[in-house]
């Protein structure tokens, strides 16, 4: 694994890396940490990195990984620089032959993401997207249980992520995460609704087995003099008659990272919060509500089962999903490279749909809820 | 207090008559229980009234119990009829010099809701709405933190009220509460709006002390052939730039009564549930999250205090939340009789405005939602 | 009803009133209210009572009530006097023909108990005891649960009663409920043991069907100064090989009411927590745990049932509870007043054997855990 | 890192190697996997190994390894077998130089605990205990606020580690971990006083900076021909009057892995439970309960805070928990060979003095709770 971003700077880079390792087979073997040369140095050693594959910047990177023999050089690329440096770094990996693991979303715009989507289907190779919240273990087998049908046919959709930690401009103090993501220069047409409503919307696809065919929204920017939504609203139409409501926001004041979503059928219902991530409550209308808990054997799924790593009751967290991601990646990496067909459950990561689909939910929540033109709007292809 | 339903085949009219008694300052003298005389008889004679006093038909009621000697006759009226019976016997009553407790909604339409006010103001009686949800201690804990500012300005509202009951049209069995309910005849415009969505709607302006201006609605009926709405949900605009969204639903499979209320601010946040609804949990952007509980040293305000009847620990539930109202009400009936300025506390109950304004939030619910016509609606006065 | 003690200065009195009264089937007609005849008096009038009626002694009101017509005169007397004051108008009601309920713990030696327990065999009158926990609807369907054999023979019990309020020596600061709790003269053996682990050791008989057979305590008072305990464990033999422990603190600083039990048998287990009183879990070995609430379809018991007063959703609390042992003695006095055998469930409310056991309890515990007699085996280094 | 033991057949090898892999600064370079060479041998493959550093035994494993060079030779071993194989290869380890990590109990007996802390001593090298749960940062935090003296001086200490999964005998069917756990000849003395009892005993002395000076407990084997206990209860006492109770079992039906602890003392107290372990409740006599949440800026301590991975509401489990005793022991090593003085946060792992007090533990337990050697008080008629 070569990464670009990922500096010692910044926080999602180190998640990243331990997600990698967990399973003991990725290997960090190169990078280019930071556009700031210095910090990308000092990041590359403290990660023991040899300095001969600390590069200074990505083009670099690329044209000398190239060159070394294979075995050698990365097998894939992970980037995890702001949205605006998604897109350059991932064409010039494929179109060198590398795969991709790329943080969501996918890119800038929606025209990038459906050049990346042809790139990858004309080289073949492999991009992995990070919604990491579709590796949860109890989110997998609220997916495998709906497809089961046990909950009949489906209703009705909450999906919800609210943090707090833009509640005030703290963009203006700098030395945080919070800058490139409220600069649309960097962040792209949408704050809130790039940064976490894309993961609220993913999941609610994930879990549903879903589409949304329309949408009606409501965004606004709370903090004074911030350039772009920290707050979104919607009413989704779902395919099949199924409504959903989505909200996303950063301004909910001490909230840490509240991402919940619950989906009702007409058998019952199911909810599932990211905070407590061990737990899925199941919700009958004809018999007592049940704790389904990762790991123990209250678990019915192939990949819920497949993608648990510890016994009931060893709680696993944040890492173990993006390890989940990692790993499920890495095996159909290397079925590729030994020419076999991966098993099904190796397929289980978000892929360049879901990256162009993730750009279509922005566009759509933008058109219609950006400067009070609230409508309602149908999904923009 | 006489009382118009409330049979011994309902569930409410209990619940009312319990929470009148708990405080030993209201004594059920008469009713007319059922449009069944048969049921309306053995009704009264189980609790415990001389069959004087139970009547046939409330017209009979009005016109004796007017003629006895005051100190015999009731004093006010608790009205618990399906919606289309709410009106008549409400303005007979005022129209008798007897005040009113109703229950929600206040009319079946509301131009009935606007001439119940008309009358109200005119004669100057007391008519108390059973809102129950406001009744509850950490509600008006919840109230007087967001008052006094502890919030900050604030910025968004979440309420919720998910019911599971009707996700089969058990309306069609017969011998439930769920056949007037779900019919527009007896019910009025709406269904889950009215029956819940008025729940919510009230309890998310009691507590944030803010107005409704305008909402984007989308209602349906989710059981075949049911002739009116049984899910909704809104994006709302409140005054004072809050946002808020609104989910009432009642094929919730596998819910009981989720009624749910989130309120951020600048400063913070609140979350109140009211299956469990000696809780209030306090958000904070700076300091740990903060578990208030009913009853104990943690609460702050007068008006918490005050409905509060048990120490901290000793849970209060929905009896006593209803006992507030009709102890609020029965204090202010009592310092209208003494002629005397009644406490601010006792004040604190729901009124025919607040009946008005839930008649008007149906209307604009329904105007904006039905038959796919989603667009924002201003509030319709 | 005629009541001793209770007046309008104490909390608990106020609870037995309003629990007798919500189902309108129990009417207060005299007390003695206080040994201050002015607060008495005072008391009463507040309580709507003519003066006649309000006593300065109770002495002067067995006299006098038992010269009233039947139907005029109290029915039973209810005790919520500090422990000392129990058993002489116990024994004053019984000898006129009075039932009684009392508090607990029943009296305030075992010697007076087995008195009491004599008194009431011998007149053949109804004595209930308030251990209030045992009223709760899902405390029932608990021990249904476990009678019914669900959980297999049982093997563990754990049961619980923390609180907070006595972590300092507030009783000397007059003007609360814990000057006559601390006071060894006012009290009896036994301080936290007898105001809440009786409750404690109540509810895991209650609960599980079986009796304690041996103990081991250990008893504190951590409160610099403080006469009698305010801490206690204890190791616990019950019928049939199940082991348990108990404990009973007024110093766990800041938690309020925290009595919980959980019962752990061959097939799965059962936990049930006061304070969200609504809800049991069961725990299994072969399926999914389960949350069983009050008042919906998940209920099995038909005392269960039958002690619940609202739909599921619409919680039940301490006073409901309470208004449950009250109801079911009623109904059991009048049958006994009818001269007809009381239905099953109108049974269900602890009695005077009860009290007698809940008296050997303290003094097992005193026996056993003050002035470190139980043999402790020093660390082996 | 070498490894005796974790072949691909086990559960707790899997988590050592993952959270030994998290920081990407250790490195698994040998192992003797399993008793079976064939086992090993697979399980090394499977692991990456060149099939030279796979041995058969791990006399083998030692002897060959202190013949390679330093820096290609591992440099500590991780013991991850049954108990009875703790004490001889970390003997021969540290007669080699090697480092020590081990899983607990640390030997089999306390003879043998005390001969290796001899040995430890002597030889000046680092062994690190994997008493896991002590790993989280919100046990940090707990440890920290008590030490800062936030509670007051302490009075009640309640721990439990409860787990159903041993209700029956699964150790007759083979495969499966229960095997050696339940054979006193591969466990030890005690059953789940030592599997588990020995964890819960160290939280509370970790956690409360109490030692445990004297005890009373009731061991039972409760599944039918079980010849170790299964459960078990104390009663303790802890340095400085405070008092406690312990309970550890495996047949607790419907249960995990429940280790839970509260701490009282005479300003307020805490509670943590494994299972959700990122929340810390502080609960307090004059002032709201309040949650402090694993990350987010309501850590307070040095120790909690370095100890944590991901901002707050991002859950951190099992394996960073297990990952931070690693890296802790890591940092201290690395010191150690750089001949500098470790960091204070380094020194936060369990060491040989923990083992050595955790069999001294176990034979506490045996020796006052075994074959009811307790005294008990008849239960008094």
């Amino acid at each position: 694994m070569g990464m670009v971003g990922g500096g010692s700077d910044g926080f999602i880079g180190a998640v990243h890396r331990s997600a990698a390792f967990v399973d003991n087979q990725i290997e960090l073997v190169c990078g280019c940490f930071s556009v700031d040369p210095e910090i990308s140095l000092s990041s590359g050693r403290s990660y023991y990195l040899p300095e001969s594959r600390i590069y200074r910047d990505y083009h670099e990177m690329f044209e000398n990984e190239v060159k070394l023999p294979e075995g050698e050089r990365m097998d894939f690329v992970t980037i995890v620089t702001p949205n605006k440096w998604h897109f350059e770094p991932a064409m010039m990996a494929l179109d060198r032959g590398f795969h991709v693991v790329v943080d969501k979303p996918m890119t800038f715009s929606l025209d990038e993401a459906k050049q990346l989507r042809k790139k990858v289907e004309e080289t073949g190779l492999i991009l992995a997207l990070t919604h990491v919240y579709s590796g949860y273990p109890a989110v997998k087998e609220a997916k495998e249980r709906i497809a089961a049908g046990e909950l009949g046919n489906l209703r009705r959709i909450y999906v919800e992520y609210s943090q707090g930690w833009l509640s005030e401009r703290i963009e203006l103090l700098g030395g945080n995460n919070a800058g490139w993501r409220t600069d649309p220069k960097r962040s792209g047409k949408a704050g809130s609704v790039g940064d976490i409503g894309t993961h609220a919307w993913h999941l609610s696809e994930y879990i549903s087995g879903l589409k949304v065919t329309e949408l009606c929204a409501d965004l606004k920017a709370f903090a004074p003099g911030r350039p772009i939504d920290d707050d979104a609203a919607a009413l989704l139409h779902y395919e099949k008659g199924v409504v959903g409501t989505l909200t996303c926001t950063q301004i909910a004041a001490g909230e840490e990272n509240r991402l919940s979503i619950r989906v009702y059928g007409e058998k019952g219902g199911l909810e599932w919060n990211q905070e407590e991530p061990n737990t899925l409550y199941l919700k009958w209308t004809n018999r007592p509500k049940e704790i389904i808990r990762t790991g123990n054997n209250s678990f019915s799924g192939n990949l819920s089962k497949y993608n648990s790593r510890t016994p009931g009751g060893h709680p696993e967290g944040f890492i173990e999903s993006f390890a989940n991601i990692y790993r499920n990646f890495a095996d159909t990496l290397r079925a590729a490279k030994n020419g076999v067909k991966p098993a099904p459950q190796a397929l289980d990561f978000p892929t360049v749909h879901d990256g162009v689909r993730g750009l279509q939910f922005i566009e759509t929540m933008v058109e219609s809820g950006y400067n009070n033109k609230q409508k309602w709007q149908k999904w923009i292809d």
